[in-house]
C-alpha cells in the first residue's frame, strides 16, 4: 500500500504521465550536502528522449527542488522535487481498449477503473524523471567517497557490446565514458549497428528490448543487511520497480547453472594489503553482503510494449475481441533511456545501505 | 538495519546456524487460521538433505509453534515458530581461513570480528528452515484461494528438463506432483542423469547449481503494489535473500533481448467472458501487478561454495596467503532443497500483496 | 530518519515555513473516493489565523492537488496536495538568537547549522496546513462511515468550558456544531471569555495555551493493533508530532491517579442487542482496542512560544548571554487553530487502523 | 498489522501470557556489545511480583538469549530472548464472562473469538518481561554514554512523593537509588504509606493506580525526527503500547494550560561554554528534539482493572447481563512494576533516536 522505499533513506514517488506534476521526496539525507543542479540535469539529460531512436514527445524536465534545500545545500529534512508535466497529447488515450502488454488492463482491474489511464498515469516511464533527479542526488554523495557507477548496452537482439575492461583503471575510465555518453556502449561501432537496428524497427511501427550490464567501483566492504536486504535484495527490489526490467542477475547470474564450484568459486587472496578475490564470479557480493570487489549486475528491459503495428486485444466497454492501432508518440527502444534509471536507483539503494552500514556521517559534510 | 519483511504479513527472521536455536516471528496472520502441521512438516521435509546428494548433517527440524496458535488456529496475534539446532559439530568451523564464496569474509568485515561464524551463522542456508514453515502457512492459506505454487529444475549444467506443460490442468497437475516429490524435475528420466550428475561431482569433492523455474497458478488480478512493491520487486527482494540464488527472471527473463515487441506483446482476448492472454511472455505480470495469468519466473542456484577441492584464501589472522581444505558435512548441491524455500517465499510475498489488495477478510475465515 | 507514518495509509510532509512550497503525499487511499474540494477548504479555514487572537500572516492556503486524483476520485496511486507559500517576511527571521523554547536551537545543533531557520522551516506550525489537507480527505472517509470526530477547548488558564453532553445525540449535535464553529467551545459565553483572555494577552505581548478534549462518535469495535500500535499508541505518535502539543490523556487520564479499580472500571451492559459500557472512564479503549464506545481524549497546547516581550538568550555567534526582541507576526494563542490540527491526526490514524483491521473496501466505494 | 516498532533498532514481542513461551527479537543492536546478564536479571527483578503489593503468580523469567549473541558480546544479527511461562493456571480462566476494562471483549471482537483468552494472551502485562529484557540491553548501552534513566512513584491516589532534586548532581544520584529500590519513590516515609494504602485496598479486593515521573540526565543534542518521530511522539507511542497507561505528558505537560508563554519559556544562558535553559519547563525538548536539558516526562497507570470485589458484565455466550466475581492470583497495584517497563521502553525509544542520528558507530565498541 506504500508508494515509498528505503530504510536511512527513504524515497517516495508521487503523479502520473498525463497528471499535473510528478515528483518525489526524499527523506534521510543529511544536512550540508550540496547540490549541484548541472550534475543533476546532466542525468535528466542523459534520460530524456533523443533522435530518431526516441519519442517525439519532449518534456522539459525543469528540476524543481520545493524543499529541505537552503543556501545552496541540503537541510536535512525532506527533500522535494516537483517537475511538471507540459507536454502532454492526452487525447490520444483512451480507456476503452487494453494495449498489450501495458498495466492498462491491470490497473483498471486493481483500481476498478479509477486510475489516471492517459498515458499509462502512474505506471508511466516518465516516474523514473523525478526518479533519476533523485538517484542523481545519491550518486553526487557516492562519486564523493569514491563510489562509481556506470552501465552499458551490453547486447541488443544480437549484437552485443565489447565487455568491461578488466583492469580497475581502464574500467574507471570507461565508466567515466559511459556516463557521458547518451548511447552507452563501450564500442563505437557497435553504437550504430544497434541504434541502426532501432531505427529499422521504428520504420516498421516495431521495437527492441535489450540487457544493461552495470559496474560500480570503489564499493566499501560489508554494505548489505540480513536477511532480507541483502544487497543483491534491495538492488532487485529497486530495479523490478523500473517498468520494462523482468530480469536482474548478479555476476555469473544464469550462467552459475552451467560450472561446478570448484570453477567459480573465487579465490581471496592478498593485493598490496588489501583482500581482493582472483575471479569475481560473485560480482562483488558474498552472501549478500558487498566484499569489496566491483559490483557487477545485469538488467534485461524488455522491448517497448508500445508498438505501431496492428495487436489483438479486447475492448474494456463491450468485453469484446478487436484490434488496436496504438496512436500517439512511443520509443522504438527505452534501453538506452533506461540505463541512468539503472544507475539511479542502484545509486539509491547503496546510499541507503551504506547509511544503515556506517552510519549519517560517513557522507562526511 | 532490519531483519524483518512485509507490510500486511511481516516476517522476522532470527538464529544462527550453530547457535541454540533458529526461528521466524510472523505479525499480521489473520486470527482463525487452522494449521496443519503435518503440511507443515510435509515441506520441511522436502528441504531436509537425503541421500548422497546432501550433506549428512541431520537436524530433525521439528516445528516448534511458540505463540500466535491457540485451539488448533491463528490467534492473529504474533505466531513464533522455533527450531532448535541439535546436530551441530562447532568443531570444524574456525574463523581463520576465509572460505571462498562464502559470507565468513565480509560477515568479518561487516561484524568486525563479532558475528557468529560457525557454520555461517546468521547467513547459513540452515536460516530458510524456518523461512519454509513460515511460508508453508502461507502456502496453505493461498491453495484455500485457489493459488498453487510449483518449481522444478529447469536446468543442472548442461542437462534440461521438460517445460511446464501449456495446458492449465495439465500445468496444476505437474504442480501438484512436484510438491510431492524430493527431487523436482518434470521428467524422470532427466531426474535421473541430474541426480547421478550430482553424485558424481560429490565424489570429487565438488558441486553443481542449476535453473529453478516457478509457476502460480490461479493468480487474482491486481496484486502488486505501485511503485517499489510491483509483484516483481517484492517477489524478487524475497528471493534474493536466499542464500546462493544470483538471478531472478520473470517471463522471458534475459531472452526478452532476442525479440521485438510485436514478438513477444500477449494480445488479450476473451475466454469464456475471462480475459486471458494468447501467449504469457511477461509471466502473467503487466506494470508490476499480475493480470490473472500464470505467474512464472526462473531463479538461478549457484552452485554450492562448499567443496571439498582444496581452495587458495587468506589466513585471518596473519593476513597471508593460504591454501584452504574445508571439512565438515556439505551438500554438492543445493538446488533441489533450495526448490521449496522458493516456493516458500513466493508463497509470503504473493499473500502480503493479496492482503494488501483485498484486505484480511480475503483469506476467508 | 523518515518523516513519514501510517502503515495501510501512509502520510509523508515535506516544505518549510519560508521556502517555495509545503506539502503532503498520502499513500494508499483506496481508488474511488470523491474528494469534496469545499469540505477540505472548509477545515483549512477552520486552521487560518482570523482576528486579533491570531497573527496576522495571511496565507491562502490554496488546496493543490498535485497527483492521485482523477475525475473527481481518488485513483489508488499516491495522493500529493501542495501548498506554495505566498506571504513570507523572511527578513524577520535570523539566524543568530534563538528563540527560547522554539526549535531553532535543537535544530541548529542537529542539522549543524544547515536548516532552514526562517520561521522555524520544518519545524513550523505551518506544516500542520497540508495536514489538515490530508486529515480532512480521511475524516470525510470516516463520515461515510458514520465515525464523526469533534473537539472543544476544555480550559484555558482558568476558564472552563462545559463538558460534552452525556447522551450520544446530544454530544452528535455538540461536534457538529463544534466542527462549524471557529473558536470552538460548546458554551457561547467561554467562548467570548477565551477570547477576551486572550486578546488582553496579545496586547501586553504575552501568550496562552490550553486543553483540548476530543471526541469520535461511530468508532467500531475491535480497531487497534497488538503491541506497539495500540489505538492509544497511534493517536498519542500523530498528536505529539504537532508543534506546540505537550500532553496526552485518555478517558479519565491522570485522574485515574485518584480513583480505585472498583471505582474507574467501566462495567459492561446489553443495550438493545449491543454490548456497552455504564461508564467510560477508559476512552473508548481496552487493552489498545477500540470497544465501540465513544473515544474520549484531551491533549494540551503550551503557550505560543513566539511572544514579544523581551525574553534572554544566547547569540549563536558569539556564544554570549544577550536578550531578544522578537519580531515578525505571531499568534498569541493557537489552542483554537490546533483543534481541526487535533481532529485531523486522528481522523489519519483511525482510518489507518480501520483498513488495517477490516481491509480496503471497508471504505465502501 | 505489525508487532514491531522503531528504526535503526527494531523489537518484535510475541507471546501470550498461557502459552508456552513469551519473547522478543531485537534487530539492528551493532556488534560486539558486551551483554551482562546480571544487570538485565536486576531490572527483571524490579518488575517481578513481591509481596502483599503483587500478585501471587512466581514467574522464574529465566533471561534465555537464543540468538544474535557470542562469545560474550552481541554479534550483529537479530538478537532473540525467550522466556518460558511455567507457572501459569489457566484454568482460572474461562472465555465467557468479559472482565471490565480488560482486553477480554475487544480482542474477542477484534479476532472473532480466537485470540488466546488465558490470562489477557497477548495483551497480558507479562508480554513486559521481554520488554524490560529489551530495554534493559538499551539501557546498558545508554549509560556506557553517560545517558541515565530513573523514574519514581510521583503520586498514587492523594499520597505525594517528593519531586526530583534540582541539583543535577543529586538527581543522578536519586536516580541510581531508585535504581536500585523496588518500590521506587524518594521519600522514605512516602513509600511505606503508598505501601500501607495499597495491602488496605488488597484486602478489600480493590486496586489502585499512580503517577510516574521520570527523568533522564546526559541526553545528547539533536535527538528525535521530524515530523512524526518527534522525541515526544516516540517516547509516546512505545509509553501508550504499556498495558494500563492512560496518560502521557512532557515537562510541564497539562499544568502548562495555567501559564502564559512569558511564564513558561525557558531562557537560554551560556554554562561554562555549555548552552542550558534557567527552568525546564518543557522537558529537554523543543521541536521534538532533545536540548540537552534533563528529559522530564509523567505517565499515569490506571488501577488494575483485576479487583475481587463482584463487578457487572455480560456473558459472551448468552449475550446477557450477569456478573463476575474475579479468581485468580491479581495485583492490587502495578505501578512500582510499571516502573522499569516505563523506563526500558523509554531507553529503546532514546537508543533508536541516538543511532539515527549519530550513526551505529556512536554506541563505541
Amino acid at each position: 500500500m506504500k508508494s515509498s522505499i528505503g530504510e536511512a533513506i527513504q524515497i517516495s514517488l508521487f503523479g502520473e504521465s498525463h497528471g499535473e506534476a510528478i515528483g518525489v521526496v526524499i527523506n534521510g539525507l543529511p544536512a550540508g550536502i550540496p547540490i549541484d543542479e548541472t550534475y543533476i540535469n546532466h542525468y535528466l539529460d542523459l534520460r530524456k528522449p533523443k533522435g530518431k531512436i526516441s519519442t517525439s514527445r519532449q518534456e522539459q524536465d525543469k528540476l524543481h527542488i520545493v524543499s529541505g534545500y537552503f543556501d545552496g545545500h541540503t537541510t536535512g529534512t525532506p527533500l522535494c522535487i516537483v517537475f511538471e508535466n507540459s507536454n502532454t497529447h492526452s487525447k490520444d488515450y483512451h480507456n476503452d481498449k487494453m494495449r498489450p502488454s501495458h498495466a492498462d488492463y491491470t490497473a483498471n482491474e486493481k483500481y476498478r477503473g479509477y486510475q489516471d489511464y492517459r498515458g499509462g498515469g502512474h505506471f508511466s516511464g516518465r516516474l523514473t524523471a523525478p526518479l533519476v533527479a533523485a538517484g542523481s542526488i545519491a550518486r553526487g554523495i557516492l562519486e564523493q567517497k569514491g563510489i562509481v557507477i556506470g552501465s552499458h548496452i551490453a547486447k541488443l537482439q544480437d549484437i552485443e557490446d565489447l565487455p568491461f575492461p578488466e583492469q580497475e583503471t581502464d574500467a574507471l575510465a570507461c565508466l567515466q565514458q559511459l556516463n557521458q555518453t547518451y548511447f552507452p556502449v563501450c564500442d563505437c561501432d557497435v553504437a550504430t549497428q544497434m541504434q541502426t537496428r532501432i531505427e529499422q524497427l521504428a520504420k516498421v511501427g516495431d521495437s527492441a528490448g535489450g540487457i544493461l550490464e552495470t559496474m560500480v567501483l570503489g564499493m566499501p566492504t560489508g554494505v548489505g543487511e540480513p536477511f532480507f536486504s541483502s544487497l543483491e535484495s534491495v538492488l532487485a527490489q529497486l530495479l523490478f520497480s523500473i517498468p520494462a526490467i523482468k530480469g536482474v542477475e548478479f555476476g555469473l547470474g544464469f550462467e552459475f547453472c552451467n560450472f561446478t564450484g570448484s570453477e567459480v568459486n573465487d579465490a581471496f587472496y592478498m593485493d598490496n594489503a588489501k583482500v581482493k578475490t582472483k575471479t569475481n564470479y560473485n560480482g562483488g557480493i558474498n552472501g549478500g553482503i558487498s566484499n569489496g570487489m566491483p559490483l557487477q549486475l545485469r538488467t534485461v528491459v524488455k522491448p517497448t510494449p508500445s508498438i505501431f503495428i496492428e495487436q489483438e486485444t479486447i475492448d474494456y466497454q463491450t468485453k469484446e475481441n478487436t484490434t488496436l492501432q496504438i496512436q500517439g508518440r512511443h520509443d522504438p527502444a527505452i534501453v538506452h533511456r533506461a540505463r541512468v534509471v539503472v544507475d539511479s536507483v542502484i545509486a539509491i539503494g547503496i546510499l541507503d545501505l551504506c547509511i544503515q552500514q556506517f552510519g549519517p556521517t560517513w557522507v562526511g559534510v
